[in-house]
This record gives C-alpha cells, structure tokens and sequence, in this order.
C-alpha cells in the first residue's frame, strides 16, 4: 500500500475547514496539523477527542518533518510570501485562489516550484466538479465541434469587499473553468472590460468581460454582487452542439442540445418554426455522479505528488488566470478599451 | 356608443397575418382590406366567407375613404415611404419595428406626423405584454428603489438575415422594454458594444452591448443567434427590491424580490450564509393576466386616435430605440468605443 | 384535389368557438354555419365581414344540403339527442366530451353511426398533442419496455359545476389518453375509486382512481378542483425506461429516462447513491412540434370520413372512457370498493 | 455554562455515520463512543486522530459511566430491544425511525421511559426541516385557514429490501410530517390503501393511501420505489391559501398561494379564465434557512433532556405513526377496505 502523506491546513477561516475537513477524510492524506495565528479558529476547525494538531505559526509547520505539503487558505495578501516559503523548506503546495495578490509574486511562485521539482498547484474547485468534469470530456471528444461562442453569468447578492472588487472575486471561476475546457488552455488574444459601480462604494460591483479565444470565438463572462438571486448559467455554442450548463439546478445541470448552427437562407418556414419553438433538437441530461469537488481536488494534490506530474490545476493555471483579470482591469479602467494579456509560459512561469 | 375605424394591413408576410387577426377580433376597429403586391398571400389572410377587401396596391388603399388608418407590416426598408404616403393621405400609421432602417427617414416620419395631427404608433409588442406592463407599474410606484443595473439576455437560434444582424434583430426588443419601463425613457449617456461573427457569414450574431443610464447605473443586453435554447430573461436590480422577468417560464413569468442591496461590512457570518443561500429574501411572484398584448396594443392605436394623444410607443419611441442602435453599431465597428447616442426631441422628431 | 367538407359548429358557448376557429382555418372543412338558441353568441362566433351563416335551430342545420358533418359542442346532457338527429339526418358527427351523460345512451350512438356507415368520433383533445402522440409511438415501439405503472395529477382550480364532480369534469383527459397510449386501448379488470367533499358543496371535489391495467400494473388518477396552482403530469413507468410528462412545461413537456428497473438485491453503496442523486440514468428531451391539438383532431375528422375508418378517437374511445368512469362512481360511493367495468365491444357498442 | 451530555451511536449502517457527525459538531453533546459489531465500520466512522471510543456490544456502552444517551441506528428489528436496555440503564433514546417493527413494541418503549423519566425520541428528520417548520408554524398561525386537502408524492428509484415494502420505507416520512403539522396530531379516522407488485418481487413497489384528517378533509399519500426521477412534493389546500413544499427545488422550496377556495356559482368568464391560467392568485416563495435538519435534531435530543419535556418527535409520534401504517397495510391486504387505526393515548403509549 503507498504511504500517506502528512499534509497541514494553513488558515482556519473561510474556505480552511472546508480544506481540512477533506484532507481528514481521503485516504491519500494524513491530516497533521492545522494552523491559524488565531488558537481558538484552529481549536474549532480540528474539533473536540481530535488529535490533530493546533499550530500557530507558520514557521512551527514548516519546520515537522511528519508535514509533507501545505494548503495555505490564509488572505491573498500572503499567498506568496506562505508558499515561497514552504517551497523552500521543501513542502509542496496548494494555494487557495488567487495563487497570488499580482502576476508578478505568482510568477516567482511558478519558477520556484519548478526548480524546486516541488508541486504547486491552485485550487480551482469548479475544475473538480463532475458538471466541469462532464464538458471538459464532451469538448476534448469533439462532441461540440467548433467552439463558437461562451455565455457565462455569474450573480448573486455578494459582499462589498474591502480588498476585491467583483471582477476578482467572481470572474475567477469563470476564467478557470475556461482554462481547463478550452483545448489549449486560456490564451486570450484581446481582453475587454466594463465595470460599473451604482452604489459608489468605491469597488465595481458589475462587470462584463469579453474574451477572444480564437477563431473568431468569444467568451463573454458577466458578474454581479448584487442580485438577490443566484445565477450560475454557462452556455457553451459548438458547430455541432450546445451545452448548458446551470449549477443551481440539481437535476439538470448540464444539458446537452442535439442542435449546432448551420449556414444557408433560411425559408419563411423556418422562420416561423423558430418563433414559435422554445427549443429546437432534442436534448441529453447525462446523469453526473454528486461527488464532492473538493475531494477530488484533494486526491488530485496528492496524485500529482506521487506520479511527480503537473496538477490538473497547476500553478501555471492560476498565473494564466491572473495574467487575463490584470488585463481585464486595465480595459476597464480605460472603459472598455482592448488589452492583449500577456502570456504565459507554463513551465518557466515567465510572461511576455 | 363610439364608432369604429377602419383599417388596412398592409403586408401579408409574417407579421400581418398577426395584426389583421386582432384588428378583426377588437371592437374598436374594422378590418377593411389586407393589402399585399402577392394577392395569393392577403387572400389566405383574409381567409374564405370574408368580405374583408383584398388589394394589392398600396395607393388604392389609401385612397379609400373607409381607411381611416393603415398598419405596416412591410420591409423595413419601405417603411418610411409608405408611412409617408399614407401620412399624406391623411391616414393614422402603426408601423411594424424598426421605424424606418435609419433615424433620418424616421426622423421626418415623426415630424410629418406632428405635423399633420395623425397618430404615428410603433408596434413595440412587448411593451403591451401583462409582464412589462406591471414591471412599469412596479418602477412607477418606486417599488424597486433606484435602479442600479438591469441585465437582459436575449438569445435563440435565429436566423441569419440578408439586411440585419443580430444586433438590429433582436435588442430593439430590450430597448423598447426599457424605453417604456425606465422613468424619463430611453435617453443614455453612453453606449459601448462589440459583436462578433464566428460563423464568418458576413452579419455579426453574437453581441454584447453596454448602455449607461444615469445615476452611474448600466443596462447590459446580451443577444445571440446562435443557441438552439432559449432565453428571455431580464434582472432589474433596485436599491428596495430585485425583478426577474423570465419570459418563457409561463408559471412565474416575474418575480420580484424582497431585497435590494445595502452597504455596509459584512460579518463572517454574512459572508457564510449568502455561500450556501440560493437566495435571500422573500420572493413574490404576481399574478398576471393571460392578455394577448397585440390585442391591447391595437386597441391603444384606436385609444390614441380618439384620445387625441401619442400611443404608449409612439413614433418618437421608435426613433429614440434607433438613436441607441446606430451609436451601438458605430461602437461595435471601434470595438467598444464608447459613443454618445443623439438626443431625440420627441415632440419634433429633431435630432441632436 | 379532394373536394372539401361542409362542417357546422352547434354550440357557441365555452369550447364552440375554437372548434370553429379551427375548422375555418383546416383546408380540409368549409365551415357553412354556426348555431345558437342565443343568436349573438353565435353571431359572436362568426364575426364581422363573414358569410359564414348563423342558425339557431338544430333542425334547420341538419336540413341543409351543404353540411356534411357536425361538431356538437353543447351542454353533455343534450349529446346523444343532438348526435342521433344528426345521424338519422346522414351527418357524420364530432362530439365534445363525454360522447352522453351515461353509457347507455352513448352505446345507442356507436352503434347507430355503425349501422349507418357514418363517422362519430370524440373530441378527446389531447390524444392529438404533440406529447400524447409522441408517447404513443414510444410505447408502441417497445421503448418503455413493459409498462408497471402510471401516475397521472391534474389538479388546478376547478369550478365547481352543478351538473359533473371532478370525477366526470377532469378524469376523462387521463382515461382518454390512457386508452390512446396502452396497447389494446382501455379494459381495465378492476376500478377502485374514493373521493371527498370538503367543502360540502354536494359535489366531490378531490378524487383518487386506481385502475388495473393488467399484468400487474395499474395506473393511478388523481384530480383535484381546489388547487390555485395547476399540475399537469403523467409518470409512465416500464421495465426499459421511464417516460414523464410536464404538460406545464413547455421547454422539456416530455422526459424519457433511460433507466428501468431491474431486480436484485442493492447493495449498501447502491442504496447511498440512491439517496444523495436526484435520479440515475440520462435524460432524452425530445423537441416535439408545437402544433395545435384542435387543429389536428379536426384534420382527423376529415381524414377518417374520406378514408371511411374509424377515427383516432372514435365513439367506441368514447364509450371505453365512459365506462371506467361509470364503475369509479359507483367505487366512491362504496369507499373504494373494488368495481369491474362493463366491456365495450368496439364495433357494434355492446356492453357485457 | 450548561455541562453537555454524553452520547453514544449504536449502529455504524447506512445512518448512523450521519448522526455521528451532528452530535460531533453540536455544543450540546460530547459524542464519546461508536458502536458496531463489526469493529471496523465503527472505526471507519471514528476516523483517525480521534479519541472517541469504538465500542463492539451495546452492553459495554451502557455500562459506560459517561453515555447520558444513545442513539439507536441498528436495523428496525433491533430498536426494541435495544432501546428498553438503554432505558432500564437509564439512558435518554434516540431511535431511528421506524420505533419499532410493530406498535406492540413500541407502545412498550413509550411506557417504559416515561415511567422511567426518561427522554424517549424518534428521529423524524424531515420535522427538523426549515421547510416543515416554515410549514408548521404557516398552518398553526391559521394562514391556510381550515385544511382541505394534502397531496404527498414521494417517489423515487426504491432498492428492493428483504423487510419492508414500499409503504413501510417512504410513507413514515410523509406520516411523520403530517404528525407535526396537524393541529391535534395524526389521529385519522380512516385509512384506505391500495398497493401492487408489478415486479412480482414479493415486495408492493407502489402503494396509495388516504387518511381522512376530520371535517371532511383527507390527505392522500402516493409512494413508489420504481421511477428514476425523485418527486418530493406535498400540496396543502387550505380555506385561505394553499401551500406547496416541492423539496427537491432549492430555489423555491416552499410557495404560497394566495388563494384558498370559495364556493359560488363561477361565471363562463370565470371558466374562461382558469382555463387559460397556469395560476390564479400571487404566489410568496419565503426565503427559508439552509440549516441541517440532523442538527437540529440533535439540539433538540439535547433540549428535551435539559427541560424535561417531551421531544418535538417523541416516542408517541413514533408510536401513532406505526398505528397508521399498521391500519394501511391491513387495508391493502384486503384491496382499499377502509381501516380504523387504533388511538394511541401519547402519555401511556396505551392503544385502543
């Protein structure tokens, strides 16, 4: 049987017990300590006739010789500043999104990792749903044919954040999903953006991002923290299928039309047909298994480890999607105007 | 009791058949001749055992003195001179959208009409819909607060067209709405939009388009030819309450949401229950009448006629939808430059 | 060309006047009249600028030469005499729903159309949707496998009638389709029924109908008059796969599961599985035609007079249905005892 | 501060695990041992780095000084035996419903611990449910008015057990709720079942049953174990308003109809207008918690062991729950006869 590895929960907030509840229970992992400058948010996070460990300092968990890598759930702020440090006591990694505050730290991250022969890798919890799991395959067989256009909205009453505004808290997921179902990886040539902020809290909490990605394709990505509502809609547009993909509707998350787009004059028949038709092609709802993403995610980290391969969401994954928000904001900055993002090489972590 | 006018469809392809229907079926009109250069097309509107007049030549209808008003179902581009002609002729003209192809023949249609004391009515079909009427009603009473964004989506598998791309299909329906529901009308600042042809058919099918609409607020209209599904949807999302239009969903067509935005630090808490929320606040969703809305829009044509008073979408309402679209394209051709709509003086038709 | 059908509509109250719309508007009928005891509602029902002739008297339709068939659409009690006269006059005949008051009279009906070489059919509306049609061949096709049960609800806010309970006033849509949709049409072996009153308004209001189908299975009815909200659905369950029908959806109106039921003992991970998925197995969306239902039953109608056949829904469908509602009257009001329906012989309409 | 009370699960099965973990997160409990025969699933429910006990004999745990309570989640047959052990060793019950296999038994348990003093609980998760709670409080606040009728369909892809059928595994469920949300209780004055084994397993997959509620209402209970598809829904029609619980949909669990039922002559108007209706009255979706119902189960253990009172869902509910099915099954046996269920007196666990 191959051994475990030791693994510690580094910031017992938000998204930490989350983390350390799946580390705890995946029998690939060994759950040794979990860590918060905060005692009593570990305390709470490890629970009562627990042995795990509380630590409070980073430098006390990087420093066991029982810790094989590091989940770091601490504020973007000191993403870096954790992980640079775990690499080098010769921990791997995992990063919480987003990998880092700036491409520039994210990039020093990637090349750190790569040199170290150490795994990095981000935690883009969408990319271990078995919805995301579902397109990425459908894509990858070329069930959809050409991708022609990407539909997404994501919306909901979110909170004003001192730190974010809702372009990076939100389009994060959009842009990851896109990273890993797009053959090839998100490789934007023009980026353009437009924010707007009607409550005048001082951070945009609108935002409409256009994507080229090739081929005369778009993605557009529309996020909102203010709707009441929760809207999580993809719309993927092949030549020779569409699949939707609505996160909020358990019983049909992903719906695939038997309808693609073809050319040529349409008659006044069609026409009429069109009008009146809600829908035109049959539709497939494939059954997805209602597995827990963020085990999958976990198992991930440590397959990688073992097989000493990239992550399916690697370093070099989250630095992409940091390139594309940098260049997202400064289009918006300049109301619209279109930036080339720059780009990323996957095993340097350098941009150009 | 008030006598009843006459009337002539002009047009016998795929919307006239609509309007003759209700003309016929509403009491304050007489359906009096269909008119169609193809006679074989507005005798199968007219059906059998009618003595509804079939005619073939626009001149001859409005030379008759039982017309007092004639409905064009044209062409776009033969709008403005039969609307004309008819103006000319004395008659009263609803006009199928758009107005006229461009803001200058529109223009001068709502000037003559001024002019003459005729009443000059664009068919916005949605406006006279239970659902519009009572999201107006809504904005009107100051239910939704201030409206701080609107975000509308319009897609379906359309039909590529020889003379129009999707743009100039499809959003005249979204401007229209907002044109009748904003408080002031439609009157931006600032439009923004890309498009984009992946089909490279020559017309753009997918766009995106951005319209500022004071306050710092944006309305957002997202259409597409090119998905086999449908979506109707529209978010209007006020500073009191939140409305969801979802055109398709016959059971809860709108919703309306017990919660607005506030500012103000969100606690952990907070930020915890809005995660796992589908939504918050109550959500009330109205009763609405199964009205066909082309039955209540002729009957606000022969309203205005009598009354003496511009129609709810009146021709000034058509011009102003125009003004938006023409900044839009010229947008889209800079990719996404941000252009300044001419203002409309509806009482003139002047442009500025 | 085929030469046309002279067709009158007796009855403008509630259904009339989409019969006549319908058979107005069918290439196959030449609707010469309309006839009303209250001659301004048929005279509604014409409208203006029509020659389409009003009558009053029964007699007087059944003595013109240039009707060939009629569509009786007046109150139950008034069928069977109506549908005799028109018989003994030479006309072939459509009856709305139910065919008479009580199958003794309905059974005289089959068998006079029979002996006289004329067509009686029923306006059993739903058996000509696009749904009920396309379940029909899925079973006829063997898709479904062998069928175990149904489950039918058709609920809404029914008013409560002084001449039917909700029995007689909703359960013949589900028996009808029933008897479409089953292989061998509707014999049931045992009828069992219950119902209850309770708002003591003398009629039942909520009622429940399970019917033995054979082989085991049985399908169930449940109607209800005292629901604000309407439900429209029919679960049909097989040994391949299962079939759900959403009449209130118009976007997925008709659902095939791939997934049966097989035997054998679940295992513990079986039984998990069962628990946290909302369903197992794809989904088939199928896009059905948005036809209207009227429109074809009155092409049906047409179709088997010219063709001298039976119709889809002939009187025999019509006197199955009333049968099986005869033995659930009389199980209600033994409290669910067990009652075999009488048998209907579809030729001569005998009833053993 | 309050001490918290020692509990111990007794099962490690398909539940048990389930309770584990709520009574490990929960203040008021210190879970302090897992016990199965088979050592290893108890130690799998434990996990790693624990120090909570896995015992293997229900007597060793009873023995424990620090077990205040148990949980019992062992197969039904066990739950007597095992439950009157724990009571005469004095310790607070917990039990997986059902209470017991027959009402003999667990008229038994409820004797014993009141007479004992002891809490005495059935988990009927579902009341636990902010959806049921929302529910209850609605009719105990006579928002519905008098109730009319209920319509409970709880269907789903059922595994086939050697020990119960269809009945016994899904309608407690919905008995239970009704249990809680009658004003009074369960207390039915008649039972009427039918049931069918379309599979020839041995086992009803599909069952019907009426309960008649009093005052001429009734709920009707439809469940089956053969469709792939869940449906969980309960419609309650009350005077006033009438409510629909749809569990499956996360967005609109609960509606609200504003709309009860009146009596009166309808006008053809009022026909007209239901028919064309989806609906007829606004609908309220209230915004509902996302709370584990387990959790609130367990606090709830805990409450009525500090206060001395009888659970939400003490032994008595478990008891009258147990006295319908019995009443159903008889009825089913002999093909819908109605049944009398035995009153159960809640203080003694008496029945007559």
């Amino acid at each position: 049987m191959t051994r475990r590895y030791g693994v510690a929960v580094i910031g017992a907030g938000y998204w930490g017990p989350n983390l350390a509840r799946n580390f705890r229970a995946h029998p690939a992992w060994d759950l040794v300590a979990v860590c918060d400058r905060d005692e009593s948010r570990a305390l709470a996070v490890v629970g009562e006739r627990s042995t795990v460990d509380v630590e409070t300092s980073v430098e006390a968990v990087l420093a066991r010789a029982d810790v094989d890598a590091v989940a770091i759930a601490t504020p973007a702020a000191t993403h870096a500043s954790i992980a640079l440090a775990a690499l080098d006591a010769g921990k791997h990694v995992l990063v919480e999104k987003p990998l880092a505050p700036g491409s520039a730290d994210a990039s020093k991250m990637v090349r750190t990792a790569s040199d170290a022969g150490l795994t990095l890798m981000i935690d883009h919890t969408y990319c271990y749903t078995p919805a995301v799991q579902y397109i990425h395959d459908v894509i990858a067989k070329g069930m959809l044919g050409r991708i022609l256009y990407i539909e997404s909205t994501r919306i909901n009453l979110g909170l004003i954040q001192p730190d974010v505004d809702v372009l990076w808290d939100l389009a994060p997921h959009d842009l990851s999903v896109l990273d890993y179902i797009l053959p090839g990886g998100l490789a934007p040539t023009r980026v353009s953006a437009t924010e707007s902020d009607p409550l005048g809290s001082g951070k945009s909490c609108v935002s409409h991002l256009t994507v080229e990605i090739g081929d005369g394709a778009s993605a557009h990505i529309s996020v909102n923290w203010l709707s009441p509502t929760k809207i999580r809609q993809m719309v993927i547009g092949g030549s020779h299928r569409t699949l939707v993909w609505d996160d909020l509707d358990p019983i049909r998350r992903v719906s695939l039309h038997d309808r693609g787009v073809t050319m040529g004059q349409p008659s006044q028949d069609d026409r009429r047909r069109a009008a009146v038709s809600y829908r035109l092609g049959d539709i497939t709802v494939p059954a997805l298994a209602e597995t827990e993403a963020l085990r999958l995610m976990v198992g991930e980290f440590a397959a990688a480890i073992r097989e000493d391969r990239p992550a399916r969401t690697d370093g070099a994954a989250g630095l992409r999607v940091l390139s594309v928000l940098e260049a997202a904001s400064h289009s918006a900055a300049h109301h619209g105007e279109a930036v080339r993002p720059r780009h990323v090489d996957s095993e340097t972590g350098d941009m150009e």
